[in-house]
């Protein structure tokens, strides 16, 4: 198996695809997959999917297909998501809130544990885990829960503030809301996610 | 300038990252910028930023940069957000309800009209535009309001069901937020959000 710095990031960013697919197919009752059906269904040709998983090993067999489940204990293992994560949510806006409920997070490897904002309208509002906390103790809570994992979704004209203050307390992801690109040391990975980047992508192409 | 069939979607894609940057940059008193100021933000080379440009025509002179407000103007020309789009949200859990209330998409070229749940306890909640109806009220509503753009935040295994309803009543393109792969016809547009899936591609990095 190749090292970790082998492996291209485009790779790396197209695992959890691969995994996503092959949960739809279990749902589906299957069983067994091959790489022209996860090639068909995700819009990827099947050669570069075997190229890909090429890097990790040997998953199937000739003429004979990818035993799902196996696979996807692999893809797990590799993304690192046959554990569960703790992480927190910065902000706790309406979409704050909405990722704090999010019901898919558990069963794909990761827990909200903490939901924070500097609102006192907020700030002791919901429940358990779930309960907004005053952002003034993030780093205390951050280091007592060994979070390295924030999802970032306070307005554009903080984040990059908020987000030194993650670094500085240890978080090492931060899933960014806020429409600005942050800036954060090497060591540090960000995703970031822009609906309207998305939108604008198809009106591009619309009549 | 080129024609739409010339220009790969992976440039189309960067645009709005490039319109993002802008609008980023005027925010902060800036009138001008230059390829490598914008590739320094977005981590991209000013080479490709170029290149992507060049596509659309003449934007900066040779050593004095971009006017970054008369770039604005072209890209959302470019990609059509010079006008507002009317769209909608199919879901109101937490999410639908975030994405209603969202307050980036107006300045940004959208506007969400109307939310559709099939949930008696969420029909007729909120106010407004923005009142949860009833999704069997969909099909009219997209006809009469000529709606192109709808945002997918049902669960997966309704997505698909939902997704052949909005396209038989001509929704072009679709921001889709529940987890799955939707299969559309050539001329429909998916564009997809899933939180998980951006975390999974950081974990493989963490220690």
């Amino acid at each position: 198996m190749a090292s970790v710095t082998d492996i291209p990031d485009i790779v790396i960013g197209r695992l959890p695809l691969y995994l996503r697919a092959l949960n739809q197919l279990v749902q589906q009752g299957q069983t067994i997959t091959s790489s022209h059906e996860l090639g068909h269904q995700l819009g990827i040709s099947s050669a570069q999917i075997r190229k890909d998983l090429s890097h990790f090993g040997e998953f199937g067999k000739q003429g004979t297909g990818y035993q799902i489940s196996h696979l996807q204990t692999q893809l797990k293992q590799i993304l690192q998501v046959n554990r569960e994560w703790p992480m927190i949510v910065v902000g706790a806006g309406d979409l704050g809130r909405a990722l704090a409920h999010y019901g898919g997070f558990v069963e794909r490897g990761f827990r909200v544990v903490g939901v924070f904002d500097n609102d006192v309208q907020k700030i002791g509002t919901g429940s358990g885990d779930l309960k907004v906390r005053d952002i003034r103790e993030l780093i205390d809570f951050l280091h007592h829960n060994n979070v390295r994992i924030a999802m970032l979704a306070v307005p554009g004209n903080v984040a990059q503030q908020v987000c030194d203050t993650l670094v500085n307390a240890g978080v090492r992801a931060i899933l960014n809301y806020a429409p600005i690109t942050l800036i954060v040391p090497e060591n540090v990975h960000v995703q970031y996610i822009d609906p309207v980047m998305h939108l604008q992508r198809m009106t591009y192409y619309l009549d």
